[in-house]
Protein backbone atom coordinates (compact mmCIF):
# COMPACT_ATOMS: atom_id res chain seq x y z
CA UNK A 1 0.00 0.00 0.00
CA UNK A 2 1.44 3.53 -0.58
CA UNK A 3 3.04 5.00 2.25
CA UNK A 4 0.77 7.79 4.42
CA UNK A 5 2.86 9.89 6.68
CA UNK A 6 1.17 13.46 8.47
CA UNK A 7 2.74 16.42 9.97
CA UNK A 8 1.22 18.53 12.66
CA UNK A 9 2.53 22.00 11.63
CA UNK A 10 2.94 24.91 14.57
CA UNK A 11 5.22 26.98 11.82
CA UNK A 12 4.67 28.23 9.41
CA UNK A 13 0.70 28.76 10.40
CA UNK A 14 -1.35 31.57 10.61
CA UNK A 15 -3.39 33.66 13.59
CA UNK A 16 -6.63 34.66 13.96
CA UNK A 17 -5.30 38.34 12.24
CA UNK A 18 -3.89 36.04 9.41
CA UNK A 19 -0.40 36.76 10.79
CA UNK A 20 2.48 34.45 10.21
CA UNK A 21 3.04 32.99 13.72
CA UNK A 22 4.35 29.78 15.49
CA UNK A 23 2.10 27.92 18.16
CA UNK A 24 2.79 25.73 21.21
CA UNK A 25 3.05 22.35 21.13
CA UNK A 26 -0.74 20.98 22.88
CA UNK A 27 -0.16 17.72 24.39
CA UNK A 28 -3.68 16.25 23.34
CA UNK A 29 -2.79 16.43 19.95
CA UNK A 30 0.31 14.23 19.90
CA UNK A 31 -1.83 11.87 21.54
CA UNK A 32 -5.27 12.30 19.48
CA UNK A 33 -3.53 12.27 16.42
CA UNK A 34 -0.91 9.38 17.18
CA UNK A 35 -4.03 7.39 17.55
CA UNK A 36 -5.79 8.55 14.87
CA UNK A 37 -2.52 7.73 12.66
CA UNK A 38 -2.21 4.34 14.42
CA UNK A 39 -5.21 2.96 13.53
CA UNK A 40 -5.95 3.98 10.15
CA UNK A 41 -2.13 3.04 9.53
CA UNK A 42 -0.43 5.28 8.75
CA UNK A 43 3.71 5.41 8.59
CA UNK A 44 4.95 8.42 10.54
CA UNK A 45 3.16 11.48 12.73
CA UNK A 46 5.85 14.28 12.67
CA UNK A 47 5.29 17.05 15.03
CA UNK A 48 7.08 19.59 13.07
CA UNK A 49 8.31 22.59 16.03
CA UNK A 50 11.22 25.43 14.98
CA UNK A 51 11.86 25.49 18.96
CA UNK A 52 13.99 23.63 20.34
CA UNK A 53 12.31 23.68 23.78
CA UNK A 54 9.25 22.44 22.39
CA UNK A 55 10.75 20.04 20.39
CA UNK A 56 12.22 18.74 23.57
CA UNK A 57 8.44 18.36 25.18
CA UNK A 58 7.31 16.73 22.34
CA UNK A 59 10.07 14.22 22.52
CA UNK A 60 9.59 13.74 26.46
CA UNK A 61 5.67 13.11 25.67
CA UNK A 62 6.19 10.59 23.68
CA UNK A 63 9.63 8.39 25.44
CA UNK A 64 7.48 9.16 28.46
CA UNK A 65 4.83 6.69 26.78
CA UNK A 66 6.81 5.06 24.95
CA UNK A 67 9.64 3.97 27.14
CA UNK A 68 8.90 5.51 30.92
CA UNK A 69 6.15 4.24 33.33
CA UNK A 70 3.45 5.58 30.68
CA UNK A 71 3.73 2.48 28.89
CA UNK A 72 3.84 0.56 31.40
CA UNK A 73 0.13 1.79 33.09
CA UNK A 74 -1.07 2.16 29.14
CA UNK A 75 0.82 -0.29 26.23
CA UNK A 76 -2.14 0.50 24.28
CA UNK A 77 -0.27 4.59 24.02
CA UNK A 78 3.29 3.04 23.53
CA UNK A 79 1.43 1.46 20.29
CA UNK A 80 0.61 4.98 18.69
CA UNK A 81 3.15 7.34 20.00
CA UNK A 82 5.78 5.61 18.74
CA UNK A 83 4.42 6.57 15.45
CA UNK A 84 5.81 10.02 16.38
CA UNK A 85 8.91 11.92 15.01
CA UNK A 86 9.37 15.32 16.54
CA UNK A 87 11.31 17.25 13.45
CA UNK A 88 12.75 20.75 13.59
CA UNK A 89 10.81 22.06 10.30
CA UNK A 90 8.61 20.60 7.01
CA UNK A 91 12.05 20.24 4.97
CA UNK A 92 13.76 17.58 7.90
CA UNK A 93 9.76 15.99 7.33
CA UNK A 94 10.35 15.94 3.25
CA UNK A 95 13.64 14.65 3.89
CA UNK A 96 13.10 11.51 5.89
CA UNK A 97 10.24 10.59 3.48
CA UNK A 98 12.23 10.81 0.38
CA UNK A 99 13.01 14.51 -0.19
CA UNK A 100 10.20 17.60 -2.27
CA UNK A 101 12.27 16.80 -5.58
CA UNK A 102 14.03 14.12 -7.37
CA UNK A 103 13.46 10.29 -8.67
CA UNK A 104 11.58 10.10 -4.77
CA UNK A 105 9.97 12.59 -4.65
CA UNK A 106 7.04 12.49 -2.51
CA UNK A 107 3.62 14.19 -2.74
CA UNK A 108 2.38 16.69 -0.31
CA UNK A 109 -1.48 17.17 1.08
CA UNK A 110 -3.17 19.62 2.65
CA UNK A 111 -5.71 19.91 4.54
CA UNK A 112 -7.84 23.15 5.72
CA UNK A 113 -11.05 24.63 6.97
CA UNK A 114 -11.91 26.86 3.89
CA UNK A 115 -10.95 27.00 0.32
CA UNK A 116 -7.44 28.90 0.53
CA UNK A 117 -7.31 28.95 -3.47
CA UNK A 118 -5.62 26.61 -5.78
CA UNK A 119 -7.37 23.55 -7.46
CA UNK A 120 -9.12 21.39 -4.93
CA UNK A 121 -9.30 17.90 -4.78
CA UNK A 122 -12.02 15.86 -3.24
CA UNK A 123 -11.90 13.39 -0.85
CA UNK A 124 -13.64 10.68 -3.23
CA UNK A 125 -10.69 11.48 -5.86
CA UNK A 126 -8.21 11.37 -2.60
CA UNK A 127 -9.60 8.15 -1.50
CA UNK A 128 -8.48 6.73 -5.03
CA UNK A 129 -5.04 7.81 -4.81
CA UNK A 130 -4.57 5.78 -1.82
CA UNK A 131 -6.90 2.43 -2.50
CA UNK A 132 -4.43 -0.31 -2.15
CA UNK A 133 -4.17 -1.00 -5.87
CA UNK A 134 -2.57 2.05 -6.64
CA UNK A 135 0.83 2.60 -6.35
CA UNK A 136 2.82 6.10 -5.95
CA UNK A 137 5.25 8.13 -3.90
CA UNK A 138 4.59 8.13 -0.12
CA UNK A 139 1.99 11.13 1.02
CA UNK A 140 3.01 13.88 4.08
CA UNK A 141 -0.75 15.24 5.19
CA UNK A 142 -0.36 18.34 6.63
CA UNK A 143 -2.32 19.69 9.10
CA UNK A 144 -2.01 23.20 10.63
CA UNK A 145 -2.34 24.55 14.48
CA UNK A 146 -3.56 27.88 15.12
CA UNK A 147 -5.60 28.90 12.12
CA UNK A 148 -4.26 27.10 9.50
CA UNK A 149 -1.86 26.44 6.88
CA UNK A 150 0.52 29.18 5.44
CA UNK A 151 -0.86 30.57 2.30
CA UNK A 152 2.55 29.26 0.86
CA UNK A 153 2.09 25.93 2.20
CA UNK A 154 -0.89 25.70 0.47
CA UNK A 155 0.02 26.93 -2.58
CA UNK A 156 3.25 24.42 -2.98
CA UNK A 157 1.12 21.59 -2.42
CA UNK A 158 0.77 19.09 -4.55
CA UNK A 159 -3.20 18.10 -3.39
CA UNK A 160 -5.64 20.68 -1.55
CA UNK A 161 -8.27 18.64 0.09
CA UNK A 162 -11.39 20.29 0.01
CA UNK A 163 -12.80 21.70 3.79
CA UNK A 164 -15.16 19.25 5.53
CA UNK A 165 -18.21 20.49 5.39
CA UNK A 166 -21.48 18.58 7.13
CA UNK A 167 -24.63 17.91 5.30
CA UNK A 168 -26.78 19.69 7.44
CA UNK A 169 -24.59 22.56 6.47
CA UNK A 170 -24.46 25.26 9.55
CA UNK A 171 -22.09 28.26 9.46
CA UNK A 172 -20.33 27.24 11.76
CA UNK A 173 -16.95 25.65 10.47
CA UNK A 174 -14.01 25.58 13.39
CA UNK A 175 -13.20 21.64 14.08
CA UNK A 176 -10.67 21.18 16.35
CA UNK A 177 -7.02 20.16 14.62
CA UNK A 178 -7.58 16.78 16.54
CA UNK A 179 -11.30 16.37 15.14
CA UNK A 180 -10.32 17.30 11.44
CA UNK A 181 -7.43 14.48 11.58
CA UNK A 182 -9.87 11.92 12.48
CA UNK A 183 -12.43 12.92 10.06
CA UNK A 184 -9.40 13.70 6.99
CA UNK A 185 -8.59 9.97 8.03
CA UNK A 186 -11.51 8.04 7.94
CA UNK A 187 -12.90 9.58 4.78
CA UNK A 188 -9.46 8.95 2.66
CA UNK A 189 -8.74 5.25 4.53
CA UNK A 190 -11.99 4.38 6.57
CA UNK B 1 -34.85 16.95 10.17
CA UNK B 2 -34.75 14.71 12.79
CA UNK B 3 -32.99 16.38 16.00
CA UNK B 4 -29.85 14.73 16.84
CA UNK B 5 -28.29 15.58 20.57
CA UNK B 6 -25.26 13.77 21.84
CA UNK B 7 -23.95 12.42 25.66
CA UNK B 8 -20.69 12.48 27.15
CA UNK B 9 -20.77 9.65 29.44
CA UNK B 10 -18.55 10.12 32.74
CA UNK B 11 -20.84 7.13 34.68
CA UNK B 12 -21.50 4.62 33.87
CA UNK B 13 -18.68 3.58 32.26
CA UNK B 14 -15.78 1.12 32.21
CA UNK B 15 -12.13 1.16 33.43
CA UNK B 16 -9.61 -1.22 31.88
CA UNK B 17 -10.30 -3.99 34.20
CA UNK B 18 -14.21 -3.62 33.09
CA UNK B 19 -14.95 -2.56 36.30
CA UNK B 20 -17.83 0.14 36.48
CA UNK B 21 -16.24 3.50 37.69
CA UNK B 22 -16.73 7.15 37.38
CA UNK B 23 -14.00 9.36 35.26
CA UNK B 24 -13.11 13.05 35.54
CA UNK B 25 -14.51 15.55 33.49
CA UNK B 26 -11.32 16.18 30.64
CA UNK B 27 -11.76 20.23 29.29
CA UNK B 28 -10.68 19.64 25.71
CA UNK B 29 -13.32 16.58 25.17
CA UNK B 30 -15.67 19.60 26.18
CA UNK B 31 -14.73 21.85 23.96
CA UNK B 32 -14.00 19.12 20.79
CA UNK B 33 -16.77 17.44 21.27
CA UNK B 34 -19.31 21.04 21.29
CA UNK B 35 -16.42 22.09 18.09
CA UNK B 36 -17.77 18.60 16.35
CA UNK B 37 -21.33 19.02 17.20
CA UNK B 38 -21.88 22.53 16.11
CA UNK B 39 -20.07 22.03 13.02
CA UNK B 40 -22.73 19.12 12.11
CA UNK B 41 -25.65 20.40 13.21
CA UNK B 42 -26.38 18.93 16.66
CA UNK B 43 -28.88 19.97 18.96
CA UNK B 44 -27.84 19.49 22.89
CA UNK B 45 -24.63 18.10 24.44
CA UNK B 46 -24.86 16.92 27.15
CA UNK B 47 -21.78 16.65 29.47
CA UNK B 48 -23.20 13.76 32.15
CA UNK B 49 -20.88 13.90 35.25
CA UNK B 50 -22.83 12.08 39.07
CA UNK B 51 -20.71 14.39 40.85
CA UNK B 52 -21.65 17.68 41.77
CA UNK B 53 -17.56 19.53 41.75
CA UNK B 54 -17.43 18.50 38.52
CA UNK B 55 -20.40 19.67 37.25
CA UNK B 56 -19.60 22.52 38.42
CA UNK B 57 -16.05 22.44 36.37
CA UNK B 58 -17.94 21.54 33.29
CA UNK B 59 -20.53 24.73 33.60
CA UNK B 60 -17.52 26.82 34.88
CA UNK B 61 -15.77 25.80 31.29
CA UNK B 62 -18.99 26.19 29.34
CA UNK B 63 -19.63 29.92 31.08
CA UNK B 64 -15.88 31.03 30.54
CA UNK B 65 -16.62 30.83 26.71
CA UNK B 66 -20.19 31.65 26.48
CA UNK B 67 -20.61 34.86 28.92
CA UNK B 68 -16.72 35.73 30.16
CA UNK B 69 -13.80 36.42 28.75
CA UNK B 70 -13.48 33.61 26.29
CA UNK B 71 -15.71 34.82 24.34
CA UNK B 72 -14.07 38.01 23.98
CA UNK B 73 -11.11 36.55 22.66
CA UNK B 74 -12.86 33.77 21.13
CA UNK B 75 -16.52 34.40 19.60
CA UNK B 76 -16.21 31.26 17.62
CA UNK B 77 -16.02 29.27 20.51
CA UNK B 78 -19.21 30.86 22.32
CA UNK B 79 -21.26 29.11 19.18
CA UNK B 80 -20.25 25.51 20.30
CA UNK B 81 -19.88 25.74 23.72
CA UNK B 82 -23.38 27.37 23.83
CA UNK B 83 -24.68 23.34 23.11
CA UNK B 84 -23.32 22.18 26.33
CA UNK B 85 -25.74 21.09 28.91
CA UNK B 86 -24.61 19.52 32.19
CA UNK B 87 -26.89 17.23 34.07
CA UNK B 88 -26.09 14.67 36.87
CA UNK B 89 -27.53 11.71 35.02
CA UNK B 90 -28.31 10.18 31.67
CA UNK B 91 -32.58 10.26 32.76
CA UNK B 92 -31.89 13.76 32.98
CA UNK B 93 -30.72 14.16 29.56
CA UNK B 94 -33.24 12.05 28.28
CA UNK B 95 -36.10 14.19 29.75
CA UNK B 96 -35.07 16.95 28.64
CA UNK B 97 -35.31 15.46 24.95
CA UNK B 98 -38.96 14.08 25.45
CA UNK B 99 -37.92 10.58 27.99
CA UNK B 100 -37.40 7.00 26.99
CA UNK B 101 -41.11 6.00 27.35
CA UNK B 102 -44.47 7.30 25.76
CA UNK B 103 -45.61 8.78 23.41
CA UNK B 104 -42.78 10.93 22.98
CA UNK B 105 -39.84 8.48 23.60
CA UNK B 106 -36.33 9.44 22.09
CA UNK B 107 -34.28 6.89 20.48
CA UNK B 108 -30.62 6.37 22.40
CA UNK B 109 -27.98 4.93 19.89
CA UNK B 110 -24.43 3.57 21.42
CA UNK B 111 -20.95 3.87 20.23
CA UNK B 112 -18.35 1.50 20.93
CA UNK B 113 -14.34 0.67 19.52
CA UNK B 114 -15.46 -2.58 19.35
CA UNK B 115 -18.56 -4.84 18.97
CA UNK B 116 -20.31 -5.43 22.46
CA UNK B 117 -23.11 -7.75 21.73
CA UNK B 118 -26.50 -7.18 20.76
CA UNK B 119 -27.41 -6.57 16.95
CA UNK B 120 -25.33 -3.52 14.91
CA UNK B 121 -26.61 -1.01 13.23
CA UNK B 122 -23.83 0.18 10.06
CA UNK B 123 -23.55 3.84 9.52
CA UNK B 124 -24.82 3.31 6.11
CA UNK B 125 -28.17 2.29 7.76
CA UNK B 126 -28.26 4.77 10.60
CA UNK B 127 -27.39 7.71 8.09
CA UNK B 128 -30.40 6.79 6.38
CA UNK B 129 -32.55 7.00 9.29
CA UNK B 130 -30.63 11.13 9.89
CA UNK B 131 -31.89 11.65 6.29
CA UNK B 132 -33.85 14.88 5.69
CA UNK B 133 -36.63 13.09 4.49
CA UNK B 134 -37.05 10.84 7.29
CA UNK B 135 -38.97 11.68 10.28
CA UNK B 136 -38.36 10.13 13.59
CA UNK B 137 -37.90 11.22 17.37
CA UNK B 138 -34.80 12.77 18.74
CA UNK B 139 -31.94 10.78 18.74
CA UNK B 140 -29.33 11.17 21.58
CA UNK B 141 -25.81 10.06 20.90
CA UNK B 142 -24.03 8.43 23.74
CA UNK B 143 -20.28 8.77 23.84
CA UNK B 144 -18.24 6.74 26.23
CA UNK B 145 -15.32 8.07 28.65
CA UNK B 146 -12.93 5.55 30.29
CA UNK B 147 -12.77 2.28 28.28
CA UNK B 148 -16.91 2.55 27.32
CA UNK B 149 -20.15 2.77 27.56
CA UNK B 150 -22.04 0.04 30.61
CA UNK B 151 -23.01 -3.14 29.30
CA UNK B 152 -26.13 -2.22 30.86
CA UNK B 153 -26.07 1.28 28.42
CA UNK B 154 -25.50 -0.75 25.62
CA UNK B 155 -27.33 -3.39 26.11
CA UNK B 156 -30.70 -0.92 26.51
CA UNK B 157 -30.11 0.85 23.28
CA UNK B 158 -32.21 0.80 20.83
CA UNK B 159 -29.01 1.19 17.72
CA UNK B 160 -25.68 0.00 18.73
CA UNK B 161 -23.16 1.46 15.93
CA UNK B 162 -20.97 -0.15 14.46
CA UNK B 163 -17.03 -0.11 15.67
CA UNK B 164 -15.00 2.20 13.59
CA UNK B 165 -12.65 0.24 11.82
CA UNK B 166 -10.01 1.54 8.96
CA UNK B 167 -9.44 0.26 5.71
CA UNK B 168 -5.84 -0.32 6.15
CA UNK B 169 -6.81 -2.99 8.74
CA UNK B 170 -4.73 -2.76 11.24
CA UNK B 171 -4.81 -4.44 15.04
CA UNK B 172 -5.10 -1.14 16.52
CA UNK B 173 -8.16 0.64 17.48
CA UNK B 174 -7.95 2.95 20.05
CA UNK B 175 -9.09 6.57 19.24
CA UNK B 176 -9.91 9.09 21.47
CA UNK B 177 -13.48 10.00 22.51
CA UNK B 178 -12.78 13.30 20.72
CA UNK B 179 -11.53 11.46 17.45
CA UNK B 180 -14.43 9.08 17.84
CA UNK B 181 -17.04 11.56 18.34
CA UNK B 182 -15.90 13.29 15.21
CA UNK B 183 -16.04 10.41 13.24
CA UNK B 184 -19.22 9.40 14.03
CA UNK B 185 -20.78 12.45 13.34
CA UNK B 186 -18.84 13.07 10.06
CA UNK B 187 -20.44 9.41 9.27
CA UNK B 188 -23.80 9.98 10.11
CA UNK B 189 -24.00 14.16 8.98
CA UNK B 190 -20.81 14.23 6.67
Amino acid sequence: VRRLALALVHYPVLDREGELVTTAITNLDVHDMARTARTYGASDFFVVHPVAAQRLLAQRIKDHWTLGSGKRRIPDRAIALELVRVVESLDEAFAALGGRTGPDAIEVWTTAASVRGGAITTYADARGCLADSREGPPVLLLFGTGWGLSPELVANADVRLEPIVGRRATAYNHLSVRAACAITFDRLLG
